[in-house]
């Protein structure tokens, strides 16, 4: 009798446990390969909208310099690397522990950028989005959806398993904005990088854009790009896009918290037939955070798309910086949970939360020795 | 003790057949990733340089549409694919013959296009280049050379052996430029996409352009960035970087004829320690060329690089268009080569030149119905 796959004690999940364990098991000890795509929304530079990044302005260069970070191990386009307010630094250090420690390939999309990631990227023609409050807020969604797709079904091609990831400062405003088009949500349930969701704001910022767009609530329910094209980011599209090229023939991990369900829930939308073949990958901050409900719209996109986070834990570190993620700063971001859960399972579980915890220390520890 | 690795009959060799058959051990079997860097140098535009497309202006869209062809399986920066004068197809339905039997995964970079492609690409930062009688024909030489090693680097992580090649059109008088700056050569040796190779006219090109750039047959032998700077094309510096970013740790096989030369020399006398780790992979077609010698070529670089050339044959065609390659048209290109060899390998020799041959008359039967 075949053993019963058992979940690593790194790991926890929410939603169906037994497709969870099959897909795990079937990209245990498997190769695979991590992608971020990176983009801009002016929708970020709404003050008091985003955290990523320490002022309203910075936060255009958080997603180019987490790009950065991954592929050359230091940022270009900024002095050190991005940090929220408070001298949190950003989640790429632990995506950066994950890729280091399972030598994972990484590869980045530029999904519309305002400032331009030095470093190799795939190009799929996407251009930074305007605010969501023009009502009209990404470029040419066909195309960069399309250009996604190409780029997962070849992706797909050469590995075992994909994760798809993303950094965007002010994603989850677009998020929110998405669902509700969609129908999903009906109230603001989506996360924030700071410990202070204003939730107010990104909920009348949200209404101002479905407004302009002259889109009621659920109004696009069978028309993701469309509310992705009104009220969304390039990014959504890419990863829309992506998401069906790869999840068609191998399991993807969608790494990230209420942004990746939007792309994950506008996916499935487009192409029933990915599902069984979706881990939705996050971080346990993120899960038991009191301020989002990430289980509550997984529990309303209602598809067998199973949450899976990593159990890691900063409480122990000697550095504020990073037990601030204990506080609620952060919770997720440039694919940290989803390449962590990608790390244990290439490893056949041998990497495990306390190595990604000793390795995101000796990270951190060199790049403040650096600055 | 250990079976001999046979060399299959579809498979010729020039130069140390004990390098070429320990390369080819390693990746028998193993697992690649096709990847073709396209460009533009407008040197293609001086009339008479360049066959390859059907007239001078459109040597410009050759290298997009190629890759659009490999990553689509059609042009849309043009009508139909590229041909050369007299109704030839471009090579990429070989590499496409190649690509398809093997379901080998293929990335397209940027190289630096005047026209851009309509596909999800690799960008490193390249722009065209400017016609070599400038005397400065390759702008950033040193980022795009940068990028393409970070590139490489990256490759080699998920993959047992990478092919690199090229699509630019005008690429073989760049290569004699580059190669005699470098004094490798102080005469043609380079080929032509033409059966009637205009050996005179490239000469005389190239001997303008190093007379722009004040350089004297082989003053830069130690500085092959420079020499492509001043009388090379964009191709060279990305490739360049990428093969001595993949070939530090796993096998490559440069898939090109003349072209490549050039570059596998730039890049030895970069990186040694990268001998050893390469095979120049090419067609039976340009190793016969009694207009150029590309064996010639590889004897002056004197470096332990096998050349290993692919024993296909097109002369059984009902296809004029292909029968046309037994006359000395075309020769290689897009890594058509380079692709086979990958084939071929990757499947253990279960792919082969007859597999080959049926698959390309399949695909160029498909592309003359459809127009």
């Amino acid at each position: 009798m075949r053993k019963k796959f058992e979940i690593p004690s790194s790991l926890g999940i929410y939603g169906n446990k037994e497709t969870a364990s099959g897909i795990l098991s079937r990209i245990w000890g498997k190769k695979g390969t991590f992608t971020c795509t990176v983009s801009s929304t002016l929708t970020s530079t709404i003050p008091g909208i985003s955290d990523a990044g320490n002022t309203p302005e910075l936060t255009l260069f958080t997603g180019p310099a987490d790009a950065e970070i991954l592929v050359c191990g230091k940022a270009f386009c900024m002095n050190g690397i991005p940090i929220n307010p408070g001298n949190i630094p950003t989640p790429a250090t632990l995506t950066m522990a994950a890729l280091q420690l399972s030598n994972m390939p990484c590869y980045i999309i530029n999904g519309g950028c305002k400032i331009v990631p030095q470093i190799p990227f795939f190009d799929v023609g996407a251009t930074y989005g305007e605010k969501i409050t023009t009502g009209q807020s990404v470029k040419n969604v066909r195309e960069i959806f399309e250009k996604g797709k190409i780029l997962g079904k070849n992706l797909a091609k050469g590995n075992d398993f994909i994760v798809i990831s993303e950094s965007i400062a002010g994603g989850t405003t677009t998020a929110l904005a998405v669902l509700m088009a969609m129908g999903i949500l009906e109230e603001n349930l989506v996360s924030s990088s700071s410990p202070k969701n204003p939730k107010k704001l990104k909920t009348s910022i949200v209404s101002e854009g479905l407004k302009a767009a002259g889109i009621k609530i659920g109004d696009l329910i069978h028309d993701p790009l469309k509310a992705i094209e009104h009220v969304g980011d390039p990014m959504q599209a890419v990863n829309v896009g992506m998401l069906i090229g790869t999840a068609k023939t191998i399991p993807t991990i969608m790494g990230g918290g209420t942004q990746m369900a939007a792309v994950i829930a506008a996916a499935l939308e487009l192409d029933p037939s990915i599902e069984g073949n979706i881990i939705h990958g996050t971080t346990r901050w993120l899960v038991e955070d009191r301020d989002s409900d990430i289980c509550g719209i997984v529990d309303r996109i209602d598809k067998n798309v199973p949450l899976i986070y990593t159990n890691i834990d900063y409480s122990a570190s000697p550095y504020e910086g990073l037990r601030a993620y204990e506080k609620g700063f952060i919770k997720d971001g440039v694919g940290c949970g989803g390449s962590s859960i990608a790390a244990i399972a290439t490893s056949s579980g041998k990497i495990d939360c306390n190595a990604l915890f000793n390795k995101v220390q000796d990270i951190y520890k060199e790049i403040i020795n650096a600055d």
